[in-house]
């Protein structure tokens, strides 16, 4: 039996408090990044992987590691391909993303159409005008949504915007999908590389969910975007910054290809304060907070996980070091 | 056959042109304030209430008058009660104020536990600050919303936030209510009156939308609302401004009994420069505008109530001048 767990994370005080309510008689210990010595003796980690990444050719006790988050990219600085680790690492993600993240584009969406932002502006001068809301605007069952990543978050993405009334549209990497499956019945269509300009230009809205790997890289780039111009279409990027360069994101925010952007994720993160993309009225910024890890899921997430390697059952979102994802 | 409408609108223009592609070979006359005389041989109007009110009893040939809205108040000072209307009035109701207000309250929601406008504010400064967005803050799942009001757009407001995953409460004026029926599946729990500070102690949110009544009058007032003290409640009113003297609204936000309001209707309206709320940081204020009447739907709404009347059919949402609703 294994009843020590060292957790190494920003929101270690947080986590910790929502780990003992779950999981009273495991003891957890605190690493700091200052004091990283009793990871030596560590078996089970929960961690950000940032924080862990400098170790993880270190740790000779180690038998697995639970990741926090459910992006890689801060992992993959620290795996080396030609000596992957022997032990499992696992990642922290599905349903509780898919819920997070479904709610920053629906919420965004709304505020969008509405043109609440200009709402709160008047308030602050007491200017009382309901013409700033376009008084025919559209409501989520006017719109039709093409989601860029039908995995785990993209399908409860897709699920929330279609039981509120949108049209929803899925792209994937998958050359045919059965949208009579559970995971993807809420899809009306799938489309894509091969088609993903028909996508572009049936959607009013383009969210992308995709991670960053090599075939994402700039996949919206070289002028593939140009296909919206005149269809007044918005770009949310909660995926990965990867996506589109920022130099080709901003020609096509300025040349009018799509009508304005909802930014979670970005080339460089934090945005540098000399980005171009701060000034657009019609860009949103966010600071990667669409779906954040937060303690009380990846507590649950971790006890699930906890439970099966006690019975010595396979660990759930283990991460395939061959594959990237 | 009845093939002519007179349609007197602030929005005129956009109505009478969907009206034209939904029903083709009817003929709309559109009457300006300025020159109303073609009233006089109206038989079928479509209409705004405050434009129509003045001339309700001064209408030789009138059959039937759709109105444009849901609420009634701009209606009833144009109502004798001692001699009201003998030809009906509908209102145009259900279904699209509660997709339209559900959205209001979700993307409200969605913003509030994530303090979007202060991330907003970043932008303009060009901050990346993730830390002004709770980092464990609430999703929808996580949290009791309060309806005040199960009729039609209280009832879609609830079913919208339940397939969305929060806790639904229903309040209404029946004393029971089955919440097995389909209107009311998604309500959770139901109160009345009587237990109203037991509603208003066990929820997150209060959403009002109840209509303006003499029982509604100052309802959440006299202090009742300080059983919400300590308990993060914030209040929604999307109903009518006289849930709740302006002056006890302010008091309840001063004394802190409720954490923040989201506020679309007022008890004066416009809401006058001089009123307190417009200062509030915790307040949130909308030009009512949470559930426009948009001349899509009032078209949509009026087509099915002239066929019915063209099939000499009931027709719907009729108004009951003595019940008041």
């Amino acid at each position: 039996m294994f009843n020590r767990v060292h957790v190494i994370s920003r929101h270690s005080h947080d986590l910790i408090n929502n780990l003992k309510k779950l999981l009273p008689s495991v003891q957890f210990t605190e690493v700091h990044l200052s004091d990283v010595f009793n990871l030596e003796t560590a078996e089970i980690i929960l961690a950000d992987y940032d924080q862990i990444g400098p170790f993880i050719y270190k740790l000779p006790t180690v038998k697995w590691i639970q990741g926090t988050w459910a992006g890689l990219d801060k992992l993959w600085p620290y795996i080396r391909k030609d000596d992957v680790p022997k032990f499992p690492i696992t990642r922290t993600t599905g349903d509780n993303f898919g819920q997070l993240m479904g709610e920053y584009v629906i919420g965004n969406i709304i505020f969008w159409e509405r043109n609440y932002f200009k709402v709160k502006e008047n308030q602050i001068k007491k200017i009382w005008d309901c013409t700033v809301c376009p008084h025919d605007h559209r409501s989520l069952r006017d719109l039709t949504i093409g989601i860029l990543g039908i995995g785990a978050i993209g399908s409860a993405i897709g699920r929330a915007l279609k039981t509120l009334g949108a049209t929803v549209y899925g792209f994937g990497r998958r050359a045919t999908v059965s949208l009579e499956s559970p995971d993807l019945k809420h899809f009306s269509k799938y489309y894509t590389k091969d088609n993903v300009k028909e996508l572009l230009s049936s959607v009013d809205y383009i969210v992308n969910v995709l991670p960053r790997t090599e075939e994402t890289n700039n996949f919206l780039g070289n002028k593939l975007l140009e296909i919206c111009k005149g269809k007044n279409v918005t770009f949310i990027n909660i995926g990965r910054g990867n996506i589109i360069k920022e130099t080709e994101l901003i020609d096509a925010l300025t040349n009018q290809w799509i009508s304005g952007a909802i930014l979670d994720v970005f080339e460089s993160e934090p945005l540098p304060a000399t980005s171009q993309l701060w000034n657009f009225p019609n860009v949103f910024i966010t600071p990667h907070i669409s779906g954040n890890s937060r303690t009380q899921d990846t507590a649950e997430n971790f006890k699930i996980n906890f439970q099966r390697f006690q019975r010595n059952e396979p660990l759930l979102q283990q991460i395939d070091f061959v594959k990237g994802y």
